[in-house]
């Protein structure tokens, strides 16, 4: 018996996608795989991003709600692109992020779920768990690649050029580590239709 | 019915805590809230860490296994102790880290564990999530504070001084914030004897 609830859910899922694609909000990068994962039966994703490195100010450790991004870029960039950010900073702290690629993704059932989350993990997307079960069941799919160092305070940036230019580098390496993981597990999810 | 796997799995748990402790490889700072937890039914604790400050020397990022660890401190630092383990760097790249705690806990049903990880959330600790389900039902409890920041390269430190100290700032209030966030979820189970 299919499972209404599952079923509803899944359809305002797919259609608030292509609402979103509709208007440009969805990272190109991401989309086909976002495709594969809602053609499985009993899957559907929800809110993603694709890696994204992040220059960020913030008046204290934790408060996301008073954050400012001064530079978010869904791709490797360059050090220039960086230092002409940062000297938009003003009071605060200032993070530079590198972040993984984030799936959410709603499972039918927990049995379901738990074989979705061992496949990423086999792929080396070894940050993924689930972050819901109940009502409904969400798994998370990440890679474990980060970097969060903040880098100055009050409009004054820390650091040297070489140092912004070793960041720079790091941060490039982690999205492209992390998008080749994704790759992998993309490439795993091409040939299934049904999970289970 | 008592699930036998379960009641085998705590059991075992129980005694290896028990070895640690006797061995002095439990962080003092967690226990007390390790045996809130092992007294509730229907869960019990595997590996877990108090929160750290970290300096490690690894090869290239990811690797893990190539990493070398030149300071752990299950506690907050002055900038002194992270200079001195620094100048110990010689290959690779040069990180600190700071972490917040983690818990893994073993849940009888994915039922409880979803329960354990609602009281997680809502004390803050927004990290948390199940690791896994299936033969064991594996939840993991965390902070989403940290910080992860490359500092050197080759024996090189990129920073100066002031920045250094910056870092330490940060990493001892992510270690003082999180242990907060333990706490009150430490206060929450404390009335707790079965959770369903």
């Amino acid at each position: 018996m299919k499972n209404k609830v599952f079923l509803d859910a899944k359809e305002n899922a797919l259609k608030s996608l292509k609402d979103a694609c509709v208007e440009g909000k969805v990272d190109e990068g991401i989309l086909p795989i976002l495709n594969l994962i809602n053609r499985i039966q009993g899957f559907y994703t929800t809110s993603s991003c694709a890696g994204r490195i992040v220059l960020l100010q913030i008046p204290q450790i934790g408060d996301k709600h008073g954050a400012t991004f001064l530079g978010i870029w869904h791709r490797t960039i360059k050090p220039d692109e960086l230092y002409t950010a940062a000297v938009k900073s003003t009071t605060g702290l200032l993070w530079m992020l590198a972040q993984a690629p984030i799936l959410h993704i709603g499972a039918e059932t927990p049995k379901q779920a738990d074989k979705m989350l061992k496949t990423a993990i086999s792929c080396g997307l070894k940050n993924s768990s689930i972050k819901s079960l109940g009502k409904k069941t969400i798994i998370e799919i990440c890679s474990t690649e980060r970097l969060d160092a903040p880098i100055g305070r009050d409009g004054c940036v820390f650091c040297e050029e070489n140092y912004l230019s070793l960041l720079v580098e790091i941060s490039n390496e982690i999205i492209e580590r992390s998008q080749e993981k994704m790759g992998r597990f993309a490439r795993k999810l091409e040939n299934i239709s049904v999970f289970l």
